[in-house]
């Protein structure tokens, strides 16, 4: 019987030829953690009598959450990390670097065929790379750092098919959205999803990223798309190694295929408290923000503030919006800079934090106040989640969130894209 | 018999002929509060029954010590402050404008001859624009904001004359933590101080502007300067208003004149936890550093960013040092990157926080762990000032904090500047 990705990708690392529902020990290629979970997860590695780890070279620990730490309880997990790093002789991202999201995937680390485990949900992001990757627990985290290895029920897959090109001025983010709005929050549940068709191929790499980033808004295990030219060069600006694309087989079975058209879709929002609470834009056109975020592993990458600049360029923010932008690493950050990218939204009445995760957890860097509105390009938009449980979170495209600061309501950014 | 700068201007906006220990109701030029500050006044403001301001134009309040907020109950008081600015129709400086201290003379507000009272206590930094502003609490405050009044005791005055030219590698803050290690932080308790002499009148403005806001530090109500060229060439760029140079009289009463000759001075920095704890750097060369930060309204200008680019431009910070840097201003971030400057930090390892205070004040950006040292160009060391009592704090110049992030000890920049 042929295989689905995830089934070649768990077959080839268990040494088992599996498939949907077997249970398997698979080797892992990289290992992740960020301050939010690494703390919990090398106090497990202690308790499990953790001595050195599988590979230091496979390890990453990354310190975006909280980044500069905003209290003094953080800074003590931060040390924490670094001390856990330096003995250990693993890789440490520190303040400054940006989120674990884009700086694994630009480490080189990661690619076609690898298997990724990491303490943080939307570690699914490097499905985009044809990689295997997930979020696990902290004390799983300490058990792959210590052995290598991970035990896993090879998830049944559901494959979109996304036929069409999306229109002018409507985004990967916008179909992501309205994908998890059809199948809701459930829908995937401990499923691997395939994104397919002419308009995933469409995509640049920093769209298909917003997509495999919020497969676990559907409840994905994993968020995998094919490997083609795109890939490989983009992994190119990263590194020399080789990759092999893992390609579906053509009589590979899955759970269920959906198949839909992306040529009329209209920009989408997700309205609180839920990330599958989506409607068309039109629904909430008009509706005042105090607060607009451009960011995050979902979309802080060079495009998405490409696309906000244009639309803000030469104008000003609205004098009732605070608007803050995160670019996602250092280099986005220094790209951005090279491109004046940076300097127009700052010109436009931008605050532009340190690369990482910016407010969006809500430890710091923009809370939000009792009563506001917010519109963001995150992926989660739960109540208290940018740490105001009276704020309301609309979640959209970086364009969407653009054109919404510069009016301080929320706006269709066809309106302003030429 | 003659007066000195302050008396000048405690006369003209009191409508009286008055001197040294007089008590006089002045009229203010303008008032400023910040966000840990402006909350507390406007409660105050409220319990005065206070119904108007006495002149919105001349009222801003400013929201960087905690911007963007990094908690909930911070974005409560934000909230306050945008409120009442709006209902008021004061100025408002949101995330992302800058420190106060730079945004107040960006604003062409203030200059030669005026008086400013701020709630905070490093308002004194006009004093480089020969204006008497001063620090008050936010019960005074409210009642500035009310009155547009403020009475005073007119403070002594000392004059420190500062003759020579300072060496190279040895800059404004190396002066003025001299001067205070020479006078104590209680040297100049209610006094002015008045800057003079060819070392002074060599320094660009920024370096001025560093010199007279820390005149607080040895205790002065004010660190006035004369105007000259540079301090009207400055002006130009920001207000196209007329303003009179205040000068002091020849034969005004001055409580001491100190005289000094700064030709010889060697870097300087001021050790944990006081300010006044001064030593030339070589005492301290070596001592290893976790955090060096750049920045605040000391030293987060144009000039002081491009010096410690100059001394990082090519080369990366030590790995075991976070090098955090602040502009003070939306307008010297954008001018830093049209020059490159913050280019070159960031490819350097710096992580750039958003313009405002940065992690000064210990509320967010920055705090350090438990044991660690930190050098810094803030103004102030004292125990627990950065959010950690188990932290200590060096003070010293732009250029050392530059030299020490990239050796990661303590290091005379004098080895690095060309």
């Amino acid at each position: 019987m042929g295989k689905t990705i995830i089934e070649k990708i768990l077959s080839s690392h268990s040494g088992q030829d599996c498939q949907a529902n077997d249970i398997v020990v698979a080797q892992v290629d990289f290992v992740m953690g960020q301050d939010g979970t690494s703390p919990l997860a090398i106090r497990a590695y202690e308790n499990m009598d953790g001595k050195e780890l599988f590979d230091p070279e496979k390890v990453a620990l990354v310190i975006d959450h909280s980044s500069p730490s905003p209290l003094e309880g953080v800074s003590a997990l931060h040390k924490i990390m670094r001390q856990f790093a330096k003995q250990k002789g693993c890789h440490l991202y520190d303040i400054g670097e940006g989120v674990c999201h884009q700086l694994i995937p630009e480490s080189g680390k990661v690619g076609p065929g690898s298997l990724v485990i990491g303490a943080d949900s939307h570690t699914c992001t490097y499905g985009a790379l044809n990689a295997f990757s997930t979020g696990v627990g902290s004390t799983d985290l300490a058990g792959g750092l210590i052995s290598g290895k991970m035990w896993f029920k090879v998830p049944e897959t559901i494959k979109f098919v996304c036929n069409g090109v999306l229109p002018s001025g409507v985004y990967a983010k916008d179909l992501i959205l309205y994908l998890i709005g059809q199948v809701t929050a459930d829908g995937c549940t401990y499923m691997a999803a395939e994104y397919t068709g002419e308009a995933i191929a469409a995509l640049s790499m920093e769209g298909r990223f917003t997509i495999s980033n919020m497969a676990i808004e559907m409840g994905a295990k994993a968020g995998l798309m094919e490997a083609d030219d795109k890939t490989f060069a983009w992994l190119k600006q990263y590194t020399e190694r080789q990759f092999t694309a893992v390609s579906a087989d053509a009589n590979a079975n899955y759970y269920k295929v959906l198949e839909l058209d992306v040529s009329n879709l209209e920009p989408q929002v997700a309205k609180p408290h839920r990330v599958d609470n989506v409607s068309p834009l039109s629904e909430v056109k008009g509706l005042p923000i105090q607060q607009a975020f451009l960011g995050t592993c979902t979309n802080g990458r060079l495009e998405d503030l490409r696309i906000a600049a244009s639309i803000l360029a030469g104008k000003k923010v609205h004098p009732d919006v605070r608007f803050i932008v995160a670019p996602a690493s250092r280099k986005i950050y220094l790209e951005a800079m090279e491109e004046g990218v940076i300097q127009r939204l700052v010109e436009a009445g931008a605050a532009v934090v340190t690369p990482g995760c910016g407010p969006c957890v809500g430890t710091h860097n923009g809370v939000p106040s009792d009563g506001e509105t917010v519109i963001s390009t995150a992926n989660r938009n739960f109540k208290g989640r940018m740490g105001n449980s009276n704020a309301e979170i609309y979640l959209a495209s970086p364009a969407t969130v653009a054109a919404s600061a510069l009016t301080g309501v929320i706006s269709d950014p066809r309106d302003f894209v030429k």
